[in-house]
């Protein structure tokens, strides 16, 4: 059966393509109110493609925010298991617009890769999954299980409403196991199961001084600069040796084991000056960089904006600076209890003279772990294998995806992360790609898996 | 001869702030390539009223930037003295336009103040100059003295192509000595005879680290985040006390006298926390606030900006950092000396992982300071007190005016700074405004001082 459906993939590629072109020619940016519209469009496209394939029970399900594209397959019979497919439809935005070498939403494939807004992150991926599925229907008819879709349009800005709607409805979502392709591999063409992943949270720091910009001669002298408060209050958070120096920080973190140490040792690593453009590598002070970016917390500032940044000079004491910091959690750490940490350390280096604001981000996760020996993890692994021809690695990785936290603590379903994302994505860059060797293994290793699974109930 | 001067003025009064809020209306702002037909409209606003007066020899001097605007008056007789007045047609940038309460270009009355972008700085004060020539004219048929008229299109930029014509036209410019409007009293209506001002010298750092931001949950822990590299710099530069703490910083700093420090404590110091709405007065450890402002060195950061600025969260390690730096300095200190000190520093304490390029402000300016005994400088501030019925005090501020050090350097001429901006004129701030007071008694002022100086050649 998976023969014929690997058949009408290669057979039909160009035709794919040039849809999936149409889904990522659709600017659905969630951050950014402006492109409502086209969140509502790329939710449709996904309700149309849907029925066409002839999933039951589609809907584009209202929430407070961008809806959420719902949709079911119970074809398979109920002595066949149920997986729940999650995905998202939105993007990041694509600013500096300046710096892509092609328009992010007019798709572009050159040496081999898809360059478009989300062509990896993550409507590419969740286009193979709708491909796969139409393969199996248009060929045998059926699917080798059922299945339940839950695609959202709101992740890259926290999942918020998605948070609640799992909450809510419980019983439409549950299912036996879910599968989630918003990952990627350690490189191109190397099959790799991500058995790890890290949690997510962040504050935002506001410091405010005079009620508006002063004349630097004027008052320079006399009153705190908002710039140089929050350089002192961020610089004391972090060390050049990449330590973070919030107290309490580190007291949850689960150590590395020697098992683990080796396990991240055998993977090969990308070159990051390579990959990044740059200049060196820096990790934190006793572990790899490897490690660091697998396995141990990060402290990141996303953004830092104050004063004036247009062209030439201009003399003032600025009225406020902001920054925005985000930070990457390990198990044993609990979000929460990190951003009352943060919290307490900025206001206790606060200096004088200033007002100081922290927001602290409304939504956050836990890291998230499973068990490599799983068989639903096997049987991935060995999908992976038979479509790219290369034994697949087992790695943890830095990314958080809240959703696994939640499936996990809602549902207790078993989680599998099938990413087909490489390292040089350039996810939340301008010009992200996504190769077509991914395209065209991934689907025939959702092919083969979906056969595997079959009696996974 | 003065006395119908002043009648003229109060006469015409209406008339005279109709044209001040014509020439307010342009928005000449010199920064921003998109004014350059407004800074030749302003340009020409002037070259039109300096005729119109009876100057000789009107010119929109062309300069490689924004054209200089002269113009003489020789009617007074050569045994009469030549003085070379100043002023600044140009403005700073409006922005950010959402504070403002009325159109920073379209001048509006309120509470007894012009509220307007260059109503005190300096449109406002140039005008006064002209409208007081005006008068002369217009009732004596003739000015007390003869006068060059310099007003440039530059100083919100530096004053470069200003600096370069001074040097090339020295005999054009030569006079007996200078009278430069565009400084301020320390309280509205106290005359305030500005004896001394600070030197100017500023840089850029620019912080790059990878050549595109990166995924936070990819990279973080392997690549160095520019902002923290940055926030580390500046941190550096100056600490929590308010103390400069690059190497050599002060080691040229002429040490404040017991008599400067009296003469300092006698001026009324406005509220600063009242005046600019910030939480507090900070200065520098060991000085107080008056001292800092009028008298010690500065550091500023004027603007920073890296990373994501929208709303919401963007989950990235940013490729750049961006910090914009301007010191004032005081007599004793050079200017290039201080750029080579602050490069010195952030090259020496740079963090690894990252490559920084400091950039070096074109312009500086050595601090200025005048014997406060001059016979010049005593007719001003006579004059200050028959206008504004009130003693006038001596003060240094903490503004620079790169022109006044130019001109002494150059020409060696006496420079008088008569200043009638107040501390809540907003300079360079939202809300700009001039108090109609100043307006009134500082063309008073004028009036008597162009009388008094009658027999200085």
């Amino acid at each position: 059966m998976s023969e014929k459906a690997l058949a009408y993939i290669k057979e039909n590629r160009d035709d794919l393509l040039g849809r999936l072109n149409d889904f990522l020619s659709i600017p659905s940016v969630s951050t950014d109110s402006a492109h409502k519209q086209d969140i509502e469009e790329a939710a449709g496209f996904l309700v149309t493609y849907l029925t066409d394939i002839g999933f039951e029970n589609v809907e584009k399900q209202k929430t407070p925010g961008h809806p959420l594209v719902y949709a079911e397959y119970n074809g398979a019979g109920s002595d066949a298991p149920t997986v729940l497919f999650y995905g998202h439809y939105d993007v990041q935005p694509a600013d500096p617009l300046e710096l892509w070498d092609s328009d992010p939403f007019k798709p572009e494939v050159r040496d081999g890769r898809v360059f478009a807004r989300g062509s990896s992150d993550d409507k590419g991926q969740v286009f193979m999954h709708l491909a796969v599925f139409e393969a199996y229907m248009k060929t045998d008819g059926k699917l080798p299980l059922n299945v339940k879709v839950c695609i959202e349009g709101e992740e890259e800005i926290g999942s918020e409403n998605l948070y609640d709607t799992l909450h809510e409805k419980k019983e439409q979502f549950d299912a036996d196991f879910a599968v989630i392709s918003d990952s990627g591999m350690v490189a191109e063409n190397q099959p790799t199961i991500l058995y790890g992943l890290k949690g997510f949270t962040g504050i935002e720091i506001n410091v405010t001084g005079p009620d508006h910009d002063l004349h630097s001669g004027m008052y320079g002298g006399a009153i705190r600069n908002p710039i140089m408060a929050l350089s002192h209050i961020l610089a004391s958070m972090k060390n050049e040796e990449e330590v973070i120096t919030v107290d309490g920080f580190y007291d949850d973190v689960e150590p590395l084991t020697e098992e683990e140490r080796k396990l991240i040792a055998d993977v090969d690593g990308e070159n990051y000056p390579e990959a990044t453009g740059a200049p060196e590598t820096v990790s934190e002070e006793g572990y790899t960089a490897k490690e660091h970016t697998m396995a141990r917390p990060t402290f990141e500032v996303n953004g830092m904006y104050g004063g004036y940044q247009g062209e030439g000079t201009k003399t003032i004491i600025p009225s406020s600076a902001t920054a925005k910091i985000t930070c990457r959690l390990v198990p044993g750490q609990d979000p929460e209890k990190i951003q009352g940490l943060l919290e307490d350390h900025v206001r206790r280096v606060a200096p004088t003279g200033v007002t100081v604001d922290v927001k602290k981000e409304k939504l956050s996760a836990k890291a998230y772990k499973v068990e490599p020996e799983h068989d639903l993890i096997k049987k991935a692994a060995n999908s992976y294998t038979k479509a790219f021809g290369k034994e697949t690695v087992y790695v943890r990785m830095g990314g958080s995806i809240p959703v696994v936290e939640w499936i996990e603590g809602i549902y207790g379903m078993p989680i599998v992360l099938l990413g087909f994302g490489t390292p040089d994505d350039r996810l939340h860059s301008p010009n992200e790609s996504f190769p077509l060797d991914s395209f065209d293994k991934g689907m025939e290793t959702l092919v083969y898996y979906w056969n595997e699974v079959n009696g996974n109930k």
